[in-house]
């Protein structure tokens, strides 16, 4: 699936990622994955939601995975965050 | 499943839900389910990459749902809350 299709979830209002989702599939996309790191996990399930029961009620969610990435860590050394990813189809 | 398989992600430490799912890994469980609300969730992923990674490593994540939740809200109506289950095995 072409990195066009992915939906990086950062700090913005959630409603910004659910428009930027929603424009995704009413672009033609019949996939859209969204991703997210650390705290914004839990926006990124808002926002698979929020697309899902407001927007685009034939939009389904097909998989998630959860997994460890490990980043740089400010002043050397490394650290581990969560990561999340939801592949939403319709 | 029984509700005694369940692990409720709260505001605690994450190593105090950690202890909780390893504890019910070492005491027989096959299965654990981690479920969490809201600004939790981020924390719920964490909690099982932890448990996965650094102490149960044949444990895997089977399945992981999310869905929204309507509680009542302050001052009464309601309000429309996220919410996940992972579920682990091993």
């Amino acid at each position: 699936m072409a990195d066009e299709n992915t939906v990086y979830i950062g700090k913005k209002p959630t409603m910004n990622y659910v428009l930027a989702v929603v424009t995704q599939f009413n672009s033609g996309s019949t996939d859209v994955i969204i991703k997210a790191r650390g705290r914004a996990i839990s926006r990124a399930v808002d926002v698979a939601e929020i697309v899902r029961n407001r927007f685009i009620h034939d939009a389904v969610v097909k998989d998630i995975k959860i997994q460890t990435e490990t980043i740089p860590a400010e002043g050397g050394g490394s650290a581990n965050v969560s990561s999340i990813e939801i592949y939403m189809s319709k």
